[in-house]
């Protein structure tokens, strides 16, 4: 067997710092598992608009199609504010998302036990949460046509943005959620607004069909955007999975995600459709974006990027051991007390980037 | 000056009975105060649709247009759920925002300090709370067209909605936002998706300039929808007044109402924009829904209806007096201890609607 292709995109700002601890994790697979990878590296975000003038180049596209697996860091840098829609740093993520055909994307919510403290909820509504959201990741407003901004004749401007979701596209990421769901609590929550939108009274169907026909074994309840908003403050552990569109996804997620208190904690996986030769495109990254205020200074909690390694050798590779194995390493380092500066609370011991990633591996 | 015409449409569920505590609250301000009302009353929701056939009206909407505010109950009924797209009860309330052009959405999100336990957040993020979130509501995503569920030749479907939001529409409320601010802390955040969406780049270059020619002196921040989500669980006291579109606005108020942990005590406006006879459209609700698990119980909670009808005497009579003489009594009874099952905690003492209205009275 070849080794696998694993292609790096660190970004911008906290990216290339957190990615550096993702080597030695790697480092400890190849020396200690067995495990190598061919990776290679590249630019992407404000890094590529700064050498190259676009937030990524067709050839990176490219290169991502043909790696098995993407372990992307993070994009956007304050430098590039002013940079016109079409060069902003997050085309980068948008444009992976949608030429690898990219259409489910994985959030997980979950609360590690040494940290329930970290969260603004209390800490009896949110131990032990643990919800997987699933979003659609290459369709609905972010994607449909026609887009753009018009000016009228009288000088009036107008913006445009139209969401579009065909049966296949719901169909497909509602298959995710109820596989993943299996594998959980095996309840699904579908989230739409089908009392004022067509496309999520579209979406509420399909789901509905899609569950009677194929997947009646799992529990699956329906819900308003607005009401889960809610619900996720009322009383978060009453989810399991949700499925929901890009747009809602992107809004429920971070909710959902700061739910935990540590966004620093939290990796994600999108994922596409597997093809005739087995292979499945995928991207695993943080959730945490750049955090340019904070770049370079060697704070930066590395754990979410690491665990997005885990979650890359879960989904993409099979290796549920191994990730199982850095998971619990960072479960074990955490409750040893050292905490980076996001996580930082009385009585525990702080340390830089390189400490807390060496800790993990150490703990490997 | 001829009676203020009120027009009163308890709707569904819950809505008929907390709209009669609001009538002893008007029976006071004639008493006591000298204000009367020309009282008309209808149906809407399912309450219309078992009546009539539709869930409102045109007269109804009619005499909605004649009235100088609109005090609304709440609509929606499981019975109805299985109805048609254009015969759902919602579309009581999304009619009368659209014909009567009730484009500014007000939802405050306030704490009460002797509710502060009420919220699943930690008392000291929540303590004191007092967000004012402004909902673009005859526009965007809602409203645009095309939209609906088309068939294509393979029998796929497609749902499809428009957000469309013209120069035009985001000053106007954007206006009512910084208006508001300037009474209030002197602070707007604008929220949007201008990173993946036309309209809300649109959108924030329509309020940074609108901000610029009128209202330098209110701090104007700007943020992501889905930042905003994150944001108000992490740290709402960050913000005073935010302005955003109306599916925005739909999640985010849902959102920021969840935080206070006692939906049962906050009211809404919905205004339009003055008329050259001076009049303004206006709509007045709590934000709860009928609640039909619990209608005809007695022991819904009237206090948000009768906060709306305070938020009526104060926008559309400018009754500061009463309005604040009406908050006062709230907070005043509550002190003492009240408390309906919804905000119910240990050492309280559980009253049913009745006997919270009366209370709230006798303490005016
Ligand atoms: C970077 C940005 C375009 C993106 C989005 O809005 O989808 C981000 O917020 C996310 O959730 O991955
Ligand atoms: C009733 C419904 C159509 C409405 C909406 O989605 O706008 C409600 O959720 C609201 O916020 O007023």
């Amino acid at each position: 067997m070849s080794a696998k292709k694993l292609l790096i995109l660190p970004g911008d700002g906290i990216g290339p710092e957190v990615m550096r601890e993702v080597a030695r994790v790697t480092a400890w697979l190849s020396r200690k598992r067995g495990i190598t990878f061919d990776v290679s590296e590249d630019l992407v975000g404000g890094a590529s608009l700064a050498e190259y003038g676009t937030p990524i180049r067709e050839e990176v596209i490219q290169k991502a199609r043909e790696a098995d697996a993407v372990l992307f860091g993070s994009v956007g840098d304050p430098k590039w504010n002013s940079v016109g829609f079409d060069k902003r740093p997050e085309l980068a993520i948008l444009k992976l998302r949608q030429e690898l055909g990219l259409f489910a994307n994985l959030r997980p919510a979950k609360v590690f036990d040494a940290l329930v403290d970290a969260s603004t909820l209390k800490p009896e509504v949110v131990k032990g949460l643990d919800i997987m959201i699933v979003r659609e990741s290459t369709g609905g407003i972010y994607f449909g046509d026609p887009r753009g901004i018009e000016t009228l004749p009288n000088g009036e401007k107008r913006g445009i943005n139209t969401e579009v979701y065909a049966t296949h596209e719901i169909e497909r990421v509602g298959r995710v959620a109820f596989e993943m769901a299996r594998k959980r609590q095996n309840s699904v929550c579908s989230v739409e607004k089908h009392n004022v939108m067509e496309s999520g009274l579209l979406w509420k169907e399909v789901i509905t069909d899609l569950h009677a026909r194929e997947y009646s074994d799992v529990t699956l309840t329906h819900m308003l955007a607005d009401n889960c908003a809610m619900q996720l403050v009322r009383n978060p552990r009453q989810f399991d999975v949700i499925v929901t569109g890009n747009l809602f996804g992107d809004i429920l997620s971070d909710l959902a995600s700061m739910l935990t208190g540590s966004l620093g904690m939290l990796p994600s996986a999108t994922l596409g459709a597997k093809k005739s030769d087995g292979r499945m495109p995928a991207l695993y990254e943080p959730i945490h974006g750049s955090a340019p205020d904070i770049a370079g200074k060697g704070i930066a909690n590395p754990i979410a990027q690491i665990l997005s390694l885990a979650m890359l050798l879960r989904y993409s590779f099979d290796l549920e051991t191994e990730a199982t194995m850095i998971e619990n390493a960072v479960s074990a380092v955490l409750a040893t007390g050292l905490r980076t500066a996001d996580i930082m609370s009385e009585g525990k011991a702080r340390v830089g980037t390189d400490v807390m990633g060496e800790a993990i591996v150490r703990e490997l």
